[in-house]
């Protein structure tokens, strides 16, 4: 089993914190996305999309997107469970998953592309529409914040995929610029509660 | 158990198509996006995002975002199979079903959001930004009719979630004024086989 990943990308760390929560050591192999090297014909022959990451697993075969790598190792390693115990809970967490990906990470990726210097060239930058996905982000942020109140964790009382998800795309916006206003007690709380966990460092 | 959703929205039809291939009957009530009826005081406290569809338990508790829905129904009527039988097959749906949603579903909905006029004064469209998400979807397009090659459905040999993203995504594109090219024949032949199940008319 191998890990195709980028240090410097959001989608690979997510994969990184779910193995490290695992308490899993699988080798990997860097692959610049600055260079191309995730657009090679090898590369693509691994993963059609371009994406990063993705796994190269003992039988040859690869399977790519991170939540579908992360639930494949799930189904490997139970615990600690980080998809949910039971069929209520798992779709719970699938909930929580997919607001935090489709509402805040998703968004947080368009500030970056339609801002940053790094997507000059690359795509056709629309700054104008980036700043409204910034006033996006700001508002999910207080939303969370909201409904975060006295829990924990994203989706109840212990950490899960979508704590993972949720941190990925809290960090990858301050790398974007776009950072929660720290008065918002409850995002900040959880954010310093996950940010101190071994994992946030994979 | 009942469904809260709206007849021309594709999230709802979505699980809509999922619920009609499960062969079940599952009570809706139809919520209009229209008219701000998911935006009422009840409605958000049923689903804060304030998106369709979301399903009333009978235990009085919510569970809201469609591919949750449908994984959780999937726990409860497990045949026919839409998920996956093994880790393996469930990992590689789930790639799958991901690359359907985050790739073309999330860019036909950009496409419609900044071209249609059913957006204006609802978000600051950008049209040319619509236009750029159109050449996206067009590559996807391209892309899949690749993927498709001689299989008979997205994820291989059968139909899954995966095919219902997808062909929610195509036939929304089409509503929102982009359609694939009919050259594309492996594309083609998929979307008339799906369009020609009975769960195509949920």
């Amino acid at each position: 089993m191998k890990i195709y990943g980028f240090a410097l990308a959001p989608n690979p760390r997510r994969l990184r914190i779910f193995v490290a929560e695992k308490g899993l050591n699988i080798p990997s192999e860097e692959v610049s996305l600055f260079e191309g090297q995730n657009r090679t014909p090898e590369m693509l022959a691994k993963n059609p999309t371009g994406g990063l990451p993705f796994m190269e697993l003992d039988d040859g075969s690869h399977l790519s997107e991170s939540v579908a790598i992360c639930r494949y190792l799930e189904g490997l390693h139970p615990e600690p469970n980080l998809f949910g115990k039971d069929n209520r809970e798992q779709a719970e967490i699938e909930m929580w998953n997919r607001r935090m990906e489709l509402n805040l990470f998703s968004a947080v990726g368009r500030v970056f592309q339609h801002t940053n210097e790094l997507f000059k060239g690359r795509i056709k930058q629309f700054p104008e529409y980036g700043a409204t996905q910034r006033e996006t982000v700001e508002q999910q942020f207080k939303w969370l914040d909201d409904q975060i109140g006295n829990k924990p964790f994203i989706a109840g009382n212990r950490f899960t995929i979508a704590d993972i998800t949720a941190e990925v795309a809290v960090d990858f916006g301050e790398f974007a610029g776009v950072k929660y206003d720290p008065t918002l007690k409850n995002l900040a709380r959880w954010h310093k509660s996950v940010a101190s966990r071994p994992s946030a460092k994979a």
